[in-house]
C-alpha cells in the first residue's frame, strides 16, 4: 500500500470529512468503508470518465452496496446545466431510488459540482461522495462543499453549500489526464500561494518541472497542502461571509472569459491563471504590490503551459459579465486581490481602473 | 391594530424566525421592520395573487427597499417545476441582483416552495420571506423549511431544507380565497389533530361551522395552534430524520392521487383529507385504532366540505405511484398511522394491506 495523506475538514453539526490522498486508492477497499448504509449506491461519471476507471469502483463498491448503478453525463463545462442534472434525477426516480441513496462523484468539477448539487436536492438531500479525477477537483473543487449548476447568464449561479461524507483523491487517475487539464489544475495549485502561502509559493516555483513530469510525490504534496489551505479558509467560513473570497483569486476576470467565450473554450483552469495575471495587476494599481509580483506570478503561470494574454472581448463586454458576479454587490465590482505575499482581501475597483488593467493585457 | 400572534420557530446556528398572525399584517409597517437589509427585494407571486396584494405589499417594502421588483409565475401546482423555478432565476441574473437581495414568497403552498427553493439555490442562497395568503399556506406549507419543485415522476422530489427569515400571515388575505381553498387548507387544520392534540380535535369539531364562515377570531386561532403544534415538531427534527415525518399523516395515498391524476386536478388538501380517510382505516387495520375513529374523522372531514373516496385509478398504480415516495425505503410502503388519538408514528405496511384499504374504499 502506498502512503495515504489524511485532510481533516472540521465542520458543525457532525458534517466533518476526510479527504484521502493517494496513489491506489480506488482499489483500497478501506476508501469504501464505513459510509452511510444504503440499498444503492449511484456513480455519476461523464462519457471521458465513466470508461476509464466507473467499472472498477463500481465492483469495489458491490463489496458494500447490494446495488450499484452508474449514470453518464456529457463531458464538458458546456453541459453543466439542468439538462445534465435531469438526467442524475430521471434515474433516480426512474428507479425509484429511495433518500438514503449515496451518490459517487467520479470525475472532474463538473460532475462533482452537478452531482453534489444532486444529492443537496435530490428529496431534499441524500449523502454523497466525491472522488475526483483531475488535478483541478482534487486540489479545488471537491473541497469545501460549494455545489452547482451554470446558468446562460452565469457561472455557478445556481447551487448550495453541501458537503460531501469523505473525498477519496487517487493520485493514479492523473496518469490519464491530458496535458492541458493538468495545467489547469496547476493554476488552482498556484493560486494557493499568493492568497495564503509565501512558502508554498517558492515550492511550487522550484518543483514546477516535477509537477509537469507528474512526479507522483510532488503532485502528492501539492494536493496535500492546496487541500490544507482550502480547508483552513473553509472551516472558517463555510457559507462565503467573508474570509472564503479569496479562494475565488483570479475568478472575477476568470469567470467573465468563460462566459464570455461560451462555456468550455477556456478551461476553468486556464481562465483563472489569466484572471490570477490580471488581478495581480489589479493589486499593483492599487498600490499594494510591486510590479514585480505581477511579472513573478506571470513567469510561473507560463511555464505551467497556462495562458496569460485574456481574449479581446472588449472592456465594456468584461465589465458588464463581471456585473453579475456572485461577489458583485449593489453594482460594484469586488476583486480578490493580493495585499502581500501569502495574503488576500475583497476589494472594490472602479470601472476606469478595470479597464486599465484590460487594455495593457490586450483585452480591450 | 388587531392584535397579533406570535409563534416563534427556535432554530440553531441563528436561523430562529417568528411567524407573524393577525388581521391587518400586510399594511402594519411592523411587519417589514428589522429585515436583512439589501439594494433589492423581490416579490414572487402567481397570476391570481399577484393582482390582488402584489402593488399594496410593493408599497410597504419601498420603505424598506430602494428597489422593489415583483415576479409573477403560473398558478397552480402544475407549473411547481423547473420551468417556473426558471423563471425567477431569470429575472434575477437578468437583473443582475446580487446575492443579498431578500425574496418574498407572496401566495400559496406552490408559490411558498418555490421561492423558498429559488432563495436557498440562487447564488447557493439568499434570503427569503414568507408571506402566506392561503390557509394551506398559513397553517403547513410555510412554516419548517421545506422547500421543493415536483419532477415528472413525483411530487415535491427536488428541494431543500431553508429557512425563512420570518412569516407573515395576514388573516385578511384569507378574505379573497375560493371557499375549495378555504376546505383544501382546513384539511391540514383537522390533521394536526389526530397526530398530536386530541384536544384541538375535538375544538375543531365544536368550532369547524365558525371557521367554514370564517369567523377571523376562530381562524387565528386555528392557525396559531397548527404553527405551535408545526413548529413544536420541526424543531425537534428539521431535516426529517423521524418525528416529523408524522406531519406527512394522509400524504402518502394524498400525494399518489395527486400525482396519479396529474397535478392540479384535485387540491394538496384535498388529496390530504381523502388520504387521511384511507390512512385512518390502515390504523384500524393494523390493530392501531378502533374502528369508529375512521368514522369520527371522515364525518369531520365531509363536514369541511373535502372528499373522502378516492379517485378509481386501480390498487397497482396506487402502489406503484406510493413506492416513490420520499418516505420509503428500499421498496416497502411507509404510512403515517395513528397510534392513539394525538400520537402518530410511521409504518411499513404489507402491500396487500394497503390493497384491501383501497379496495374497500372504492379506489381499486
Amino acid at each position: 500500500m502506498p502512503a495515504t495523506d489524511t485532510v481533516h475538514i472540521p465542520l458543525p453539526d457532525d458534517r466533518d470529512y476526510e479527504i484521502r490522498i493517494g496513489a491506489g486508492l480506488l482499489d483500497a477497499p478501506a476508501s469504501w468503508q464505513g459510509l452511510p448504509k444504503a440499498a444503492a449506491a449511484v456513480i455519476v461519471s461523464n462519457e471521458t470518465v465513466a470508461p476509464l476507471y466507473a467499472q472498477r469502483l463500481r465492483e469495489r463498491l458491490l463489496a458494500v452496496y447490494p446495488r450499484v448503478d452508474v449514470v453518464v453525463l456529457p463531458d464538458g463545462e458546456q453541459h453543466k446545466d439542468w439538462a445534465s442534472l435531469n438526467l442524475v434525477f430521471d434515474h433516480l426516480l426512474g428507479q425509484a431510488l429511495d433518500r438514503k441513496t449515496v451518490l459517487f462523484a467520479l470525475g472532474g468539477g463538473v460532475v462533482g459540482d452537478m452531482t453534489g448539487f444532486a444529492a443537496a436536492t435530490y428529496m431534499r438531500g441524500v449523502p454523497f461522495v466525491q472522488v475526483p479525477t483531475t488535478l483541478l477537483a482534487q486540489v479545488d473543487s471537491s473541497v469545501g462543499g460549494k455545489t452547482a449548476i451554470n446558468h446562460p447568464l452565469g457561472k455557478n449561479m445556481l447551487g448550495a453549500f453541501y458537503q460531501p461524507e469523505r473525498v477519496i483523491a487517487d493520485l493514479d487517475t492523473l496518469d490519464t489526464l491530458p496535458d492541458r487539464e493538468l495545467w489547469a489544475g496547476l493554476a488552482e495549485v498556484i493560486k494557493y500561494g499568493p492568497i495564503a502561502d509565501a512558502g508554498f509559493l517558492c515550492w511550487i516555483e522550484d518543483n514546477l518541472d516535477a509537477l509537469l513530469a507528474r512526479d507522483k510525490a510532488v503532485l502528492g504534496y501539492a494536493v496535500r497542502r492546496s487541500c490544507e489551505i482550502k480547508a483552513d479558509v473553509v472551516g472558517q467560513d463555510e457559507k462565503e461571509q467573508g474570509l472564503r473570497a479569496i479562494l475565488n483569486f483570479g475568478h472575477t476576470i476568470g469567470h467573465a472569459i468563460e462566459s464570455g467565450l461560451g462555456y468550455g473554450e477556456w478551461l476553468h483552469g486556464e481562465a483563472v491563471a489569466c484572471g490570477m495575471v490580471l488581478a495581480a495587476d489589479l493589486s499593483h494599481r492599487l498600490g499594494l504590490m510591486p510590479a514585480d509580483f505581477t511579472a513573478r506570478l506571470r513567469t510561473l503561470i507560463e511555464r505551467a503551459g497556462l495562458p496569460v494574454v485574456p481574449p479581446r472581448l472588449g472592456a465594456e463586454r468584461y465589465l458588464q459579465l463581471m456585473r453579475v458576479d456572485k461577489k458583485a454587490e449593489a453594482g460594484a465590482i469586488r476583486f480578490v486581490l493580493i495585499e502581500a505575499l501569502g495574503r488576500a482581501g475583497l476589494h472594490a475597483v472602479p470601472d476606469a481602473l478595470i479597464a486599465d488593467t484590460l487594455a495593457a493585457h490586450g483585452a480591450a
